[in-house]
């Protein structure tokens, strides 16, 4: 997807959410347990009542692997799935992978190719060549970590160098060469809305993946005025807030009545640029 | 695993080596790719021919995952074989996980519950509650990258903050104290040996993972004369000069004596330890 077709759905839809897809086992309605795939389930019946919210679903590796082999096979129905139903969805493998060419090339492979996502998440800690193998893919996108928006974020991330310039802005400095706002996207955590302002002095251009609203507690209003560009430039990520509103046989309703609150916040937002 | 029964392998196998599973289709001998579990089936050879020689192994886990599904049951087919047939073996996941703490629990449920390995790579740019999940698992480890051996470490790892202190130097000052030498080892690539001397003031008793040798150039005598402390404290890893030396039906026997001339070198540098 190009960064116009992007901007097209936001535009359409009048939304910039993206809804995280991290089924929790024990979060489920207790009737999804008995299921030959109930993440796979969960996540169908999640999608069906919120894809005309939403403009793009995070589904993290974290939530599948931790089953195993029948994990990774309902990521893969998932992907699928919403591929098939709702191709017009951005969607994000929320993966941060972290290795050399060689085996990003692979992870490329995985997620761009043997599955057919639309992004990657990368942490940046082994540079250029770690992230390089990923942008040989046209149409497909890399959001690297910049500032992300848990409290180890302050352990490297905020530490500044030897031109008082901290590691998030030296990540997005350099790595902005290694692509461009067509294939790099950046993760800026809502936690750290003020910091935004700095995100935009050095990529004024570039889609942000904006997680931790709701749960981790961020605002949405606090990121659009620091972060949103002239063709939105933002995408922001609810998981839990959404998925979990509700524990009973009306979750998929919920999650529905949650998307919605925050799709209409982001419409009003949205009437500054289209 | 403890570091005394690490400690033990090393001393009875008299290696300090680690074979890297990394099995690449492309490069598997013909009769493999007709098989059912082609990833699988070579490891095993692989494994059944160096067993003695080695005292870890470390399957990447994007050489698995570019196969989806399938992949990553070879993955756990070759966890469980190893660990069934070669107890003593320490099993390294090497798949540079890095994500909030939520998420790294259920990576740490992945590879420490659902997959019975030793030791998980973890990349630090999260910060402290990013790691500390995999630390609440006796007996299990983390390999926390610091300084790697690919040309983009330069990118980040070895830029220096406001204390003329390399960001490497940082994660490892920083990140010691969220373990102990039982719990926490460190990626410190062999192309940057001359690096190890600032490691070893850090660092003296943490258990380093050495990639880099072979095919990547970095030279072992030089690994162990700066990095080597008093418990070895060293691991160290090949994975294409050992699996692809040879590409015919012998693969598995060359294997072997790759594995061999490494371990005699071993041998040889362990005599001022053991």
């Amino acid at each position: 997807m190009t960064s116009d077709q992007l901007f097209e759905q936001i535009r359409l839809k009048k939304s910039f959410l993206c809804i995280g897809l991290d089924p929790d086992y024990e979060k489920l309605p207790a009737r999804f347990r008995d299921l030959e795939n109930p993440l796979f389930e969960f996540n169908r019946q999640i999608i069906d009542h919120t894809h005309d919210l939403v403009i793009a679903c995070k589904p993290n590796t974290a939530f599948y692997e931790c089953h195993g082999t029948k994990g990774w096979d309902q990521l893969e129905r998932t992907v699928e799935y919403i591929r098939a139903r709702y191709p017009e969805i951005f969607i994000i493998a929320d993966a941060k992978r972290c290795d050399i060419g060689n085996s990003a090339a692979r992870y490329a492979g995985a997620f761009f190719e043997s599955m057919d996502c639309d992004a990657l998440t990368v942490s940046p800690y082994m540079g250029a060549d770690s992230v390089e193998p990923y942008l040989r893919h046209p149409g497909r996108w890399i959001v690297l970590l910049a500032l992300t928006s848990n409290p180890g974020a302050d352990d490297f991330q905020m530490t500044g160098n030897e031109n008082q310039e901290r590691l998030f802005e030296t990540v997005l400095k350099k790595s902005k060469h290694w692509g461009n706002p067509g294939n790099i996207m950046y993760v800026v955590g809502a936690t750290r809305a003020n910091m935004l302002v700095k995100v935009r002095e050095i990529v004024p251009d570039h889609f942000l993946l904006i997680p931790g609203i709701g749960y981790q507690g961020g605002d949405l209003n606090e990121v659009a005025g620091y972060g949103m560009n002239s063709r939105c430039g933002l995408i922001v990520n609810a998981s839990r807030s959404i998925l979990y509103a509700d524990s009973t046989e009306n979750f998929a309703q919920v999650a529905r009545i949650r998307a919605e609150a925050l799709q209409h916040k982001m419409e009003k937002i949205l009437k500054k640029v289209i």
